[in-house]
């Protein structure tokens, strides 16, 4: 006996966090009771545990869990779960390794993890607490692997998966080389390549592919999914540019003098040097990168960026952007309670304040 | 129509290597091929190749591939070469990430990755050698698991290896981290734990097992592998650190007085800190992690060493190691082809100036 077809629920993006959110806690829950006779393996854990609890938008799973539902209005399978799940634990790694690259003290309002791990070896907390995160970040990568391929995760699963996850790596750490050499230079090119990599793939379009590739999405679905992903991870990505530079700390978690002092590549800071006139572009030279720029210098970078106009230009590229990844949805062969989700999700993620 | 059983061929360490270097060579040109609009990552795996072919043992796919003729005698399936040439990526990636942590120059008579990504970057050499290399070693983890697990391993493969090769990762990350927060102390349980980790487990039980397991070995033939593989690789770790103190570094490829001047906590300090008398003592405290430290230090070190009779007790303790591993293959349940090889090496890693 069958009912009668009804209009499937609205998909709650709380839900969908939490029922992630156990399956992570399930999986550390479970290292932690095989880690009886490696004290140091709890420990790894729960500084990892810490890490992943401490706020986060749990944004990859999300997009991966809509994904699947962008296919199929059936619920999703373990398989699915673990492998929005595995995402956070990768996004645990490159955070953690992020974090050391750029000698961040703080994450999310929190202390970095080679910074807990530096206070728990007060004799040598520089060399031990880097060195250390650096292997507590290779153990996260692993797990991610790990989580990703356990028992439950079918052969056919394992295959939709592993081509899309390999490549979302070695896109991540790409765009975070070019990120780590880029300097600002007003040819953006350069600037463009590290948000797709590390940005547009890796957040939004590898996700929802990873979901959609397990719910058997035919090319043509995959296609929509990703005229959808990459303009809006470009969106994304100049609004996270310029909460870096303008954002509330109290609200980001992230000081705003950092992006300024690393000398972060990004379009913001491109465009302001092409617009700028040679006193500003001065003004620029001097200030990027140092890396002890006071909160008066900070003052001058930002009347800069928006005198020139460059704000001005990104909040239009936003605009633009959201608006191609919103028509690329239109008659797109997804399932409604999917695209209603993904609409909403491209205005939550390009009109942020955190 | 068969024929008479013969006894099967000898098996050749040199094939083996050959074998798994050709495997490596072959994953490494797929790589490039596909790394077309990426010149990053054509830069990251020619480094990645450089490191890999910059000599090493292969002893871990030594290893593996004779775990595999220690239960059959057929030539070992393609899944075996892929499980032995992914634990050479994996080593790869724990070389790179170690050389950082512990700031070397070189490696095997080369320049370490972390060296030449610096050279690469003359504006800012330290912060970007030192990302870089971070990055190229998670980019040589993920390859080993995609190696490990790519159209080829069937799903009984990849189970048979899938527990045993996280275990591997996850107690070497946890040896790496003892070593790192291990000091000298005349106590050697740490030392002793560091060894089974990062040498005993890591080097030779986990790899034999790999190789046994995908040729679906017995409780009773796995049980026989460990009691070779243990005791061996502490015989093994207890002559590397002979050859890190009295080595010849025109042999080892790498400086006498880098061990010494990281002050690491092995059990050949912990046996002449114990056995040393005051004045004996107080050199050793002042001299064990100086990172200053001369080469008339590091002789003064050297005599109490063997003053103590620390050296002595070591050569010792390799000979029983030894000893008992070669025992544990007397009636073992094992092809007698891979116990020939087992013996042999039992011999060659003990016995090593390099």
């Amino acid at each position: 006996m069958t009912t009668l077809a009804e209009a499937p629920a609205p998909l709650d993006p709380t839900m969908i966090r939490g029922a992630v959110e156990a399956r992570l806690r399930a999986f550390l829950d479970h290292q932690e009771e095989i880690s009886g006779q490696t004290p140091e393996l709890g420990l790894f854990t729960g500084i990892l545990r810490e890490q992943l609890s401490a706020g986060g938008k749990r944004i990859r799973p999300l997009f991966c869990v809509t994904g699947w539902h962008a296919v199929r209005d059936d619920p999703p399978p373990d398989a699915v779960w673990r492998t929005a799940a595995s995402l956070e634990l990768f996004h645990a790694f490159a955070l953690i390794h992020d974090d050391i690259m750029d000698a961040s003290d703080t994450r999310r309002g929190q202390p970095t993890a080679h910074r807990i791990l530096a206070a728990l070896h007060p004799d040598r907390p520089d060399t031990v607490g880097t060195s250390a995160a650096m292997l507590l970040g290779d153990l996260a990568l692993g797990w991610s692997y790990e989580l990703l391929h356990a028992p439950g995760l079918t052969d056919v699963h394992l295959r939709a998966v592993w081509e899309t996850f390999n490549a979302l790596r070695t896109e991540t750490l790409i765009g975070q080389y070019l990120d780590l050499t880029g300097r600002p230079a007003a040819d953006a090119t350069v600037a463009w390549r590290i948000i797709r990599y590390k940005t547009s793939k890796y957040t939004i379009e590898r996700p929802l592919q990873l979901g959609a590739r397990l719910a058997g999405a035919s090319a043509r679905q995959l296609g929509a999914l990703t005229g959808y992903a990459l303009p809006l991870g470009e969106a994304f990505q100049l609004r996270d540019d310029l909460l870096g530079v303008f954002g509330d700390p109290a609200k980001t978690g992230k000081p705003t003098l950092d992006d300024l002092r690393e000398g972060k590549h990004t379009v913001l800071t491109a465009t302001a040097l092409r617009l700028a006139r040679p006193a500003q572009r001065r003004l620029l030279a001097r200030c990027l990168g140092d890396p002890a720029l006071t909160e008066h210098d900070a003052e001058s970078v930002r009347s800069v960026l928006v005198g020139t106009g460059a704000t001005n230009e990104i909040e239009h590229l936003i605009r633009a952007r959201r608006t191609r990844a919103l028509d690329a949805l239109d008659d797109a062969p997804l399932r409604p309670t999917a695209v209603t989700l993904l609409r909403t999700l491209a205005r939550t993620v390009t009109h942020r304040t955190t």
